[in-house]
């Protein structure tokens, strides 16, 4: 187990600090710790994510989950923000998240689009952006061209910067695919390397190690996995991310290791809004006791 | 069927309120829905579509058509507002078309080039610009570049901001085709997260559904799919688009199901003036006789 | 026929306006009609062009010919014009050509890279600028992007733009070419639609129809495929370009037909001056002849 | 042996040299030789770097070794030099790395793009910044832009740039490979003539021949090759880089033959930090012997 | 023969005609003529031009030659003008070349990347730029929007630009090759129509003609192809470059027949430097004897 970083350790401007010190301290158990709720895959995948349960295709559904879940934080793109947050404007910390895709075309060289700017969050009074990086693509030269400046602007406006980093394309799926312990370790030190103040990772898979650079082919339990990527973020705080809705039993698991191994938090969207509206808020307060346990010291 | 958005639900600027108000409420029925004309088609497929009424080739024939007609807009490229906008100036709103192309190269890779700008718009005394959004194209990344740019400049101006919501390109043609259930639906809601105030798309055809989604693989009557596509623009005011010439009963029935899912409006052009002046005023008539019955609440 | 647009229609700026007049009914003919002398081959197709009459290798000896034979306008690369122009500033209209490329690489992909800029023009004098527009280029995307700075450059100075709308790569080889009837039509309504205020064309030839648009595969006088071309370009001054040394009454013909049909002039450069100085004022004056009998109503 | 430039032989302005008198006068031994630590290769490389020793993927602990060790420098990515260098600030004096990459995506066409900027290096209170030029890469095009903007920022503020002479791509592995004396001659030279103050190049091994130019097809002792690579880069100080860990011998036999040459200095990190604390101390012992013997004239 | 442009014809503004007064009649012979000395090959080619005289790869050498043989300009990439042009500032006069490239990538789409600006040769007290502009290359479009910014500066700040007109690319070898008559005639006039107040070309060798232009497929004695090439340029100063080690008397001839035929000068290098100091001084006079035979009128 890892050290979770103070914020007065982590080198931030007056600005960065204060809108973190107010999603960590002024929100959801305001002990330090966090729970996101993203809700951008009705860009990334379409509207076939709200089948399961069609009330969250409405983001005022959403919002209203987050707000009486007591959530840290929501990360919408540019046009919910603008049509949606005004209702819940500070009941809920924004993060407005910079790009995104459509999964339509094929993603053989993935970059992520940038569709707003830091300035359109500070105009919307977010507390964070949100910035997908594709560790690994083959179109790295653009997306750290795009990455570049949103870090630019987020240091000039003093807003947080958290990285969605998720390793992608094909050099990724022959070293042992987007969630193997080296793609998601290398993936949080490239965050921590470049400038990020939070950093979102997929959990670690250790036993996924085909093509994998050789330190990586080990047996190495998921605990030591965490607490490597953790260390590897160094004084990035990081959150772990859900993924699709897999069972409750395993989602919990995975929150009380990333906890346990010293992450900031967790951003988890369809495993908290593919289900009934009661049953979101029962599987919210699982996490949220789990992260009462991991209190900043 | 769902509730039409009303404009002081949108998050919107005052400037953009103030346009919008002045298209919905001081032109066409003036109750909160509204007629379109699109007349780009001699940059997009040429004078071909002229022949079928030669007179239409004029843009004044249109645009004595549009004021006579008692339209909510019509929509011209650049060239055609300066030289012919000056004549009807004031008497029916000016959507400013801000890309095109023409359809000679193949278009494998779609991407709609800017050719003019906001500030342009502004000049002109339009109400509102247009911009072209093809939906899962692999041209994504230039086309969401282009796109920002023009939703910054909208924002700045406080001109409303219609995206013609059009999926495109091999990928589409490979998931159930431009006017799918899947792809229209996918495209209101990528207009929707993208910050357009308004949307618009082509009527679904739920019985396209080779290689589209799972969702999808379901019979749905087309009254269905239409309710879910406006769901998915939620605060995003929908057009339904009249697309090629087809038969007066077909088009009809497209108004009047999307009128009752809560579409705002129809932008018709080639079913209108491909077609004798006096035959075109009579197909107008029907067309505002249906939207009629949606006045706003 | 057509009705020649006059100036008052046009929605000119006031500095286009004063230039266009000027060019118009302060040179030439004074009546309305234009007859321009592009010399831009040496970039072109580079000096091969002047081996018929090496004398016109010499800017200075086409300068003296545009002078003596009383064009309306000379149209000239930067580089031309800023060695050359100033002997002659004044005496004849200049209009700079702001793009143009060699012939050597090969041009399956055309454009024509800008190499000066509006605001060269107005340094140098000029009263137009000049655009070669490849209609149907796959590089469409890059050609509107050039272009739309050089349009939106004219406008902030009150310059005329004069497009070479030109049709051009494999996809018009394949639709009849790049002087099949539909391959002008459509080049003059581009040109029009994008906001050329002058725009220059082949003359057209209906009986090139191989891979056309069906609405072209009839048989057509050439009075009525030009008539029909001049249309399509509605409020845009067009002239017609004279391509390659051809027969002397094959060219006058081509000069009557455009001037009946509501042409604003002609634009001949080596049909010109691929001979002895003597015979090309001749020639010259054949074609005064022509434009005599078109005076502005 | 050549003689080692002087500061004031180098056409320097003020601002940059301070600086490098700051670096080379008055930290490590104060003579005018420099030992720096190269802290980049956990975004270079990965993790996987520091499995040999964990400590080492701590940047405090990097830090602490520098600082104790008398580095002259240590060259850190923006994000870590943001969130650790706080903590040493003045202690060693920091080069910020403005470009680099990870190794996942294959890099046949290898560009390393920026990610910070000499402003940043400013604000952040640096001495020098350095840039990764992938001499004889496919993408020399893109490479170059990169690297004007950063030469032209340093040269506006004062500040050293040193430049990570690099030669890599198909080219050059079919020319002898990237430590050939052919390709390290040509990458000193490389950054001389485009304006580097500092460069950084591998030791060249003049037996890898194959596919070289000619002039370099002979036996040449490594003394002389590397004389000749000092010579090749002129006025600009030269660095010889440590690469992977090898034996310490063959390290120091590599900085004996350097320093005699005429470098300026040495710029090792694997070799330095994957081995336990006092070891590195150690051995960073033996190399501030050798630079000693180097004293500026 | 031609008459060669005197400085007073060429539409020059004031600062550009005061340098190049400066370079032709205040160094050298004085007398209007011009003998240049390109010492780019270090980045062209690499180190290995300078294996043949080994002092030729100090830059310190090099000035020293050119200020004692009396040159009336040395080209130099910017970081050799930064290093040691100070040391003989104002003896001799700097042309700083904006855009170089290593030869070690193929060429197939040869394209010069700009590594300077306009802006750093007026601070470095230079009295002309170079461009190298690869007429024929497919990547035409890049060069042509490199090159417009650069002549676009040099109009701002008055000072000559001096364009290497030089055929290059898969084209050019299949139309008889980059010396051939047809590809230098061609280049020239490019140079002209582009705006280079001086261009640099090869010597045409006319009996290359295979895949030429019909225009060029004639028997032409070398005087009648240099006198064309020297037209083509017509009031753009024209240098000949000496291009790579020939035998004396070849290359004395080339300059005799070049200054018959209108030349303003030779730019040669490898010829006058790979040999010893004595016998490059010796060479030197025979240059400056031919030139002394063609002074200004």
């Amino acid at each position: 187990m890892n050290a979770r970083p103070a914020l007065d350790q982590l080198g931030l401007s007056t600005g960065k600090r204060a809108r973190l010190h107010r999603i960590l301290y002024e929100h959801g158990l305001c002990n330090g710790t966090a729970l996101f709720l993203p809700y951008d895959q009705g860009l990334e995948h379409g509207p076939r994510d709200f089948f399961a349960n069609p009330a969250a295709s409405d983001p005022k559904y959403i919002l209203s989950l987050a707000a009486e879940g007591g959530f840290n934080g929501i990360a919408l793109q540019i046009g919910l923000a603008e049509k949606f947050y005004w209702d819940y404007a500070g009941e809920v910390p924004l993060v407005l998240k910079l790009n995104g895709k459509t999964d339509i075309p094929s993603a053989i060289d993935p970059l992520s689009p940038v569709n707003a700017t830091v300035e359109d969050a500070v105009r919307l009074g977010a507390d964070a952006v949100g910035y997908t990086l594709y560790v690994g693509t083959p179109a790295q030269e653009r997306d750290f061209a795009q990455y570049r400046q949103v870090r630019a602007d987020a240091l000039r406006f003093g807003m947080p910067l958290i990285v969605w980093s998720y390793p992608r394309g094909s050099a990724i799926d022959a070293k042992g695919g987007m969630d193997s312990f080296y793609a998601v370790d290398y993936a949080a030190r490239t965050a921590s390397e470049l400038g990020a103040d939070v950093v979102k990772v997929n959990f670690p898979h250790p036993e996924k190690q085909s093509g994998a650079a050789g330190q990586y082919l080990h047996e190495f339990p998921t605990q030591v996995a965490i607490d490597a990527v953790v260390r590897s973020a160094n004084r990035t705080l990081l959150l772990v991310s859900g993924g699709e809705r897999a069972g409750d039993e395993a989602m919990l698991d995975k929150a009380r290791q990333s906890m346990e191994a010293g992450a900031t938090g967790l951003i988890f969207g369809r495993n908290v809004w593919q289900r009934e509206y009661g049953e979101s808020l029962r599987f919210i307060t699982q996490l949220r006791d789990i992260l009462a346990k991991h209190p900043a010291r």
